[in-house]
């Protein structure tokens, strides 16, 4: 497994820099969206208020959706300048430089691979699936030598869903995954990155698709697991008059959108049925503790796991 | 097991009121608070700052703690008018209207009884505990027939921990859940009720103890034993690289004052065990759909914990 390199970015400075030298590149490039539901339409409205945000600049976005209510939205609301049917996403394709296709796991796949040849040469494409394991499975059938198509994950969302929903300013300071190919040309790379962190991202972690499926097994569909669980397991709906918040803080993410999730833990299956042992059997230790009444064992296993998540630090970066 | 019942407080138009009918008499007492820590600082705060915050006021807050540091703090900016060490508590007690016991739970319950004599007549007093059968189980040497002692719990907290950390604006909005005796009188309750609402809690619910410690096992200590589980369960102190924000907000409260949470663990021990096999159980029949590669039970799933969820509003209510 590939080491992963992280790379925090000074996004003041960064983006200072960028409106300087290179905003003038992204500013003149058209952008297309395929897909402008919550994360589509958050990606475009952060494109939109960070890149091309000065009336006078060259560039575009494009959106392609199959609800023509979310593109007309996006279209009143001035995210994109031009909506796309399904059947005319080729005619979209071919003329976008940079393209974040923006739908479930198993469909981007089958997107990249049967739209293959509707990019535009030179391009760069992207996509935000949240298990890499298919598409680097069939990277054979995706990938184009004149095409730079770099595999990436923002993790940010909402329990939210559709463009109407969508937001933004929800990827400041957060992470973005990418997972650039061994033939990922250095400058479409670092267009890319350029391009993610002046749309509000603060930290560029750079891997390969095993660790990157191998982490978020943890970092995220764990702990929709988790929460998913205890929502369920709770005898009464009235129960948060009784809350402080920790209920909350758990089971925000409990609000989720069924077809999607179901659909990445299957598609990470191995990684999370491991991650939910693991957690069983932490959870089985510290039970033991407390049906035994062994306050010494209770207070060091929670001293120990203050520590652990104090030295974990933040997910969040602020700049 | 009693019914609970809810009341949910328009704050701003009951502090109106309180400002122009009674807050002259809540603003003429003296407020003791024993242990000045996160919880006692905090709520010592939310009175100076909404209660005592007239200058020309009469009311005063005094503060017991065995840390001088505290104390010198507390006094230092003005959130107490005289600090009082271990030895001269009684003295303190003699004189408050209101008393906020803010110790551990078994070390309450000994407060309550050794210091039972030194109590002011026609007072107020009430304690923070998070688990209410030991104080319940020893009424009859707390009880004073000149005193009202309403058990109650503050629904909020931090994760840091002393006086230092302390904010008086941690209530707002949050759940309040009190148990008065059948001997209280009303006009006492009364009064705790309207001094809890102006310190900025916004739901007060009003319970008995058995009622009060089968929710809280259940919105409060699972909440943390899952936290704790979950980092414990984590390989890789560098995970929050990988995370999109889920991880922080099911972990936030793992960084828990562990002779506290063990000691309340452990107090609510037959409560917290049930709840914990019960999130195992709906937790195992999760997985064995993940397992199962069960796309359409997992959907099932996970669709009516999103009603359920939906369902149960929210913890905080801002009025």
């Amino acid at each position: 497994m590939r080491q992963w390199k992280e790379e925090r970015c000074d996004r003041p400075e960064q983006c200072a820099a960028a409106r300087t030298e290179k905003v003038k590149r992204l500013s003149d490039l058209t952008y297309g969206i395929v897909g402008m539901g919550l994360m589509g339409g958050s990606l475009g409205k952060a494109v939109r208020e960070n890149v091309l945000c000065v009336p006078s600049c060259g560039g575009r976005i494009f959106g392609a959706d199959k609800s023509g209510a979310s593109l007309s939205l996006a279209e009143r609301q001035h995210i994109i300048d031009r909506p796309f049917s399904i059947s005319e996403t080729d005619e979209m394709l071919a003329q976008c430089d940079v393209v974040f296709v923006c739908l479930y796991p198993h469909d981007t796949a089958e997107f990249l691979i049967s739209r293959k040849n509707a990019f535009k040469p030179g391009s760069v494409v992207t996509d935000i699936s949240g298990v890499k394991a298919e598409i680097f499975s069939r990277l054979d059938e995706i990938v184009r030598s004149d095409v730079d198509f770099i595999p990436g994950h923002p993790m940010a969302g909402s329990e939210k869903e559709g463009f109407a929903h969508s937001d933004g300013s929800i990827f400041r300071g957060h992470n973005y995954i990418v997972m650039p190919l061994e033939r990922t040309k250095s400058e479409s790379l670092a267009l890319f990155k350029q391009l993610i962190s002046c749309m509000g991202f603060s930290r560029i972690v750079e891997t390969d698709a095993r660790t990157h499926d191998h982490k978020v097994a943890f970092t995220s569909q764990l702990c929709h697991v988790i929460a998913g669980a205890l929502v369920d397991s709770s005898e009464d709906p009235a129960v948060t008059a009784f809350g402080g918040g920790s209920f909350e803080d758990l089971t925000r993410i409990a609000m989720i959108n069924a077809p999607l999730w179901a659909e990445l833990f299957l598609a990470n299956r191995t990684e999370l049925l491991s991650c939910i042992e693991a957690f069983e059997s932490s959870l089985r230790r510290l039970t033991s503790y407390i049906a035994g009444n062994d306050r010494e064992s209770l207070e060091q296993y929670l001293s120990a796991v203050r520590e652990k998540r104090i030295s974990m630090g933040r997910t969040e970066v602020t700049a």
